[in-house]
């Protein structure tokens, strides 16, 4: 009997060292991790894992109907009608800037009940991407042999402007190559572009973002943060082809769902001595900055209700950034983080040194990025610091000398930014008719100043330019009250007039950036020059080392473009126990009343009106595995069937750390439920008429 | 204008500076720490932070109106007839032991709508602290000088048991000696006693234990772990003087309440050396056996609903063990607590080693436990398995065969337990009508012999007299089957038989303890003689060089005896957001349905039925900064009135580490609220004459 037990107790373990070795297996191949361009999807994965095979007619529809927030954020057409959706939190900039001290729709949201009632946006961008073109080799054979580093970047950024003005002549389309994989591939991503878009729906604030900073990035939530667009061609709402149709059910716990949208950055390929330098070098700097800048901000927003409103925006980003950021680093003081993306550095340099011609082609690069961030430590704060820093005016004032002056150079020669195929876009934002409040900019512009006399000292040749021995409030005070830049018709007066009107200027700011540009590109040229052309090269042999050795079974780092990511809807470990793969409506109330609807956690008045009509079960988050990042804000989530089933809005705390390494096992998407929507929509705002478009019960005769 | 502001700058240092001073200085000196005992409350705390001064009328009203559960745990009385509140899960194992097959209580509950429906309770003992005596003296005055530390160990314990039998011969009070801040000083505890205590009220586990073992030890909450009992004396409802009122309003955010209950244990006052040998010996071991455990109960379990009901209980217990030091030895593993820990020591060694006479003294303790430990190290694993493990039987023959033994002996020189004091309580449990499930003593005695025979090996002498060579299935299998201990008649007849019959006796269990008890006994005299005597003396001297440095500002170590805790009602920051100081009955709905209820969150059908009826935004539970440890379930939280506002339940995660060391910030105590238990007993349970009772609406002629 002895001798059974022990044998069946053997048995177990074998048993379980075989689950081990798989569950290994399977974590180590195929977590649901990645954020996929279309022209390589993850079929290999979805195939294996779920059973999932995409057609490419599959695909061409999911990319067609989502749609990029150039302002930054994600989106999608829900209804043929040029009807859009996206988060609250990326539509507010926009609400803002369409707001009044008399009407804040901010605060109060807003629905148009017919297209007479839309309201334009100011300088709102959408595009569309529609066309894909591996440009690579184009982009590379640009360096020809014999060239410095320099050179060889320089020649690259010049076919990249001469690829983007040719294909916008011969397109008419936004045209724009990609970097991918760090310099291993080049793409020119062709976008249908909209700047007719009009404001249809958007909810109070409080709906939106209930549980305010506190619960931003935190997961069990319970926020409305939806926002509706319509985009317009010709004045007309736009015929979509492609756009999601609705699921008012959602997905079920463990269903797979997608999520197409626009991740900004990543850095899961960084080598470790750029890890380390994000770590003891960048995060400590850029939270000081963040934490600086909120502090100027409260400051002004303290003066009143009206000053409140104008600096509510720019506080919620910078603090949406300091929670996201101080996450991040939070990972990257994580020891275990540190010594697994160590031990997936070792592993590829390992496999690179086993063959002797991949060593020869790629082996240095890993020392040379490392010599590389020696150099350019001791210059970071210069790098930071040596520009106006938060004053919207003064950016203006910077872009309208350069463009007067770079558009009369050849395209090839020009700054990044002002290439002919860059400067519609350019255009657009400086003449955008949105308000500036010249209070606010005296408020930044001061406290921006004496970041860079703080960080600089006095006697940096930068800061004495800028403040000439004067005090940062005295120098904003001139500068802000003085400066025309704040009306739109003197900006276009400006740049129709071109170089020689700008140098004719007396306007203080435009004054203070023609003398202040040229330590601006000092700077920027020191860094291209030491840095820059080298870092690239460097990149350009580790992307290659990792094509060599693991073929393109990778995605790349997040670029803010389209991509498109899978996964599961699944609770996760969290604290001791489990959080749950969705929330309801009790949970809203709940929340609400444990805190006695203090500090962000109150409830609008419709919420409590209306109690009784509302089905308390309705879902109202949930959450997937889709690795997703900043930028995906506003990006559907779908099922297999492409339907819409929920909207993305936020990452969980846990998934922070997923910029530089993804963890299936607490890394969750955040997204609002589809039932909620029409719920909320129905119930809260009285909005019939929008509901019936989403779920395509009325035609377009009828709206 | 410049330098007003860098002066400006440096004024808010300096405030800052001082600010964290003072913060500091509050931290160190005021947190809401402690387990204080009723001759030492924190009256300067109190007053300092607080402004509240407890008269001595409050203490001693406080003070009798707790209860202490004997099989672990706290109460309280609420009504001035006997009625005494504390946990579902302190009170389960009564239910358990209440139920039949045909009528299981745990999983339906039980309300007795008049005194003649309350069941008597088979084996529950309630103690009420009416007595405290300050005995250090004389019990230290027993060692006389030049006697070795083992002699001095064992005068010292043959004066307590005497003290103990001279106090119960007195009084006929339950008389203890305690002691206190691990030797510093010792005290002769009386107890009035109940032992005639019969069930009155408890809800159906589900609701009691809403979210199982996965939010056990968490919080945000949402359980109804109350349960009520009532004590009798000469077969009619106690008449109690002291009881607490109730406040059904409970207490609001931040206000001021007291935990009143029986921490078990802490190990705050551990040495260096002691806290190492836990984490590197003790845990490792215990979570090992207790997993084991686990694993047989649960693979018992599956032979179907009734073995099922007959584990429920042990898994329960071993389950919420599991977490509690799976979360212990958690916070040993993290190395910033034991960094505080070592600060901790290393400041008051170095304060003695400032002051010769100190040093002389009490310099050498630290050293000498730490070779103490060394000696022990190799020794924890035969005294941990040398022993039958799991076994309820087993455990009852050999209290029977110690029983007739030693009182034989001198009273002084008997095993601890077997004192005169202490045999009335003995023969309370050994002669228990308890119901004993064969099947299951089975299963754990085979699982229990197992982990010897795996721990000890197949020849150490213990396995070998107990399993001769034969399989633990087929020892247990022998001696379960063939023994007539579940019969209470024949433990009965044996007690009363005394030594002779036992002798005598050819009950396999008993013939079997009888082999064994001398290598138990001779574990024990190892451990005494060569660890527990010295370890003593160097404890004491411990206990001396803190009350030299410190006075008596510090509280004692846990010992389940009774205590005062202080705090506020406060939430916390927890897992990127804030956890609120309450949840609502929103919640509970709500987290039921996020998980579709499955697992552990579905809801009796009762709460579907009745959801109507219910207020929602009712309190469900809180939480407080009390300091409490397992031991305090069941303890009333009250306000300054000494009103209930609530009743412990469990602590949140972030507290198990309070063990060894508290933390203001994240460690709270979770109670439910005063509302949510009147609510539901209204609402859910129809049992508004329990209600009138509890809120003193009644008086026991209408009862």
């Amino acid at each position: 009997m002895q001798k059974l037990k022990d044998l069946m107790r053997f048995k177990f373990f074998g048993v379980l060292s075989l689950f081990l070795i798989f569950a290994t297996y399977l974590y180590a191949h195929t977590p649901d991790e990645g954020m996929w361009t279309f022209d390589n999807p993850p079929v290999k994965q979805l195939k294996e894992k779920y059973g999932f095979v995409p057609t490419q007619e599959w695909l061409d529809h999911v990319r067609l109907s989502s749609v990029r927030f150039m302002d930054g954020g994600s989106g999608s057409f829900v209804s043929p009608n040029g009807l859009v959706m996206t988060n609250h939190h990326v539509a507010v900039g926009q609400l803002q800037k369409l707001s009044t001290p008399e009407k804040d729709l901010v605060n109060t949201g807003f629905y148009a009940r017919s297209y007479e009632e839309e309201l334009k946006c100011p300088d709102l961008e959408l595009n569309v991407l529609v066309e894909m073109e591996n440009v690579t080799d184009r982009v590379l054979a640009a360096a020809k042999e014999g060239m410095s580093e320099e050179e060889a970047l320089k020649a690259r950024e010049a076919e990249i402007a001469k690829i983007e003005k040719e294909s916008l002549e011969k397109t008419g389309l936004r045209s724009n190559v990609v970097e991918l994989y760090h310099g291993g591939e080049y793409w020119l991503y062709r976008y249908k572009k909209y700047t007719d878009v009009r404001l249809v729906f958007a909810p109070e604030r409080q709906a939106a973002y209930f549980g305010g900073d506190l619960d931003n990035f935190t997961y069990p939530r319970y926020d409305l943060d939806v926002a509706f667009f319509r985009v317009y061609e010709d004045d007309k709402p736009a015929q979509i082809k492609h756009y999601f149709t609705w699921n008012s059910k959602g997905a079920g716990e463990n269903e797979l769902v997608f999520v197409s949208g626009n991740p900004g950055s990543t850095n899961r390929l960084y080598t470790m001595a750029q890890i380390k330098f994000q770590r003891d070098y960048y995060y400590p700097l850029i939270l000081d900055y963040i934490n600086r800048r909120i502090a100027i901000l409260e400051e002004y927003a303290k003066q009143g209700p009206e000053q409140e409103r104008q600096a509510l925006i720019q506080i919620f980003g910078l603090k949406n950034a300091q929670k996201a950021l101080s996450g991040e680093y939070k990972g990257l003081l994580n020891e275990d983080i540190i010594a697994t993306r160590q031990a997936l550095e070792d592993e590829l340099r390992t496999k690179i040194k086993s063959n002797p011609d991949w060593e020869a082609a790629y082996g240095d690069a890993w020392e040379t990025i490392s010599k590389l961030i020696d150099q350019y430590k001791n210059r970071v704060k210069p790098n930071f610091f040596r520009r106006i820093i938060g004053s919207r005016l003064a950016s203006l004032a910077l872009q309208i000398v350069r463009y007067t002056e770079e558009i009369e150079k050849p395209d090839g020669e020009r700054l990044d930014g002002y290439h002919d195929s860059q400067l519609e876009e350019r255009k657009f934002y400086l003449l955008s008719p949105a308000p500036i409040y010249k209070g606010l900019e005296k408020a930044n512009l001061a406290g921006g100043l004496a970041m860079s006399l703080e960080y600089l000292g006095k006697d940096d040749p930068f800061v004495k330019m800028v403040l000439k021995g004067k005090s940062p409030e005295e120098v904003a005070k001139e500068l802000i009250e003085k400066t025309k830049l704040d009306d739109v018709d003197y900006r276009k007066k400006l740049l129709e007039g071109g170089k020689k009107a700008v140098q004719k200027s007396q306007d203080p700011l435009i004054v203070l950036m023609r003398k202040i540009d040229p330590i601006l590109r000092e700077e920027r040229d020191w860094y291209k020059e030491n840095i820059e052309g080298k870092l690239t090269i460097a990149n350009e042999k580790i992307a290659k080392a990792r094509f060599a050795v693991y073929g393109k079974s990778a995605y790349p780092d997040a670029t803010f473009t389209l991509r498109l990511a899978y996964g599961t809807v699944k609770g996760y470990p969290m604290n001791g126990t489990e959080a749950p793969y969705k929330t309801t409506l009790y949970g809203l109330y709940d929340r609400a009343l444990s805190f006695d609807q203090k500090k962000d956690f109150w409830l609008p008045e419709r919420f409590w009106n209306h109690q009784k009509d509302l089905d308390l079960s309705t879902p109202v988050n949930f959450v997937s595995t889709c690795d997703i990042i900043g930028g995906n804000s506003g990006s559907p989530v779908i099922n297999k069937d492409a339907e819409i089933v929920g909207l993305i809005f936020d990452g969980n705390i846990e998934s922070l750390v997923g910029r530089f390494i993804y963890n299936e096992k607490t890394n969750r998407a955040v997204a609002v439920h589809s039932a909620y929507i029409i719920e909320a929509l129905r119930k809260l705002y009285d909005a019939n008429k929008l509901v019936d478009e989403i779920l395509g019960s009325a035609t377009r005769a009828e709206h």
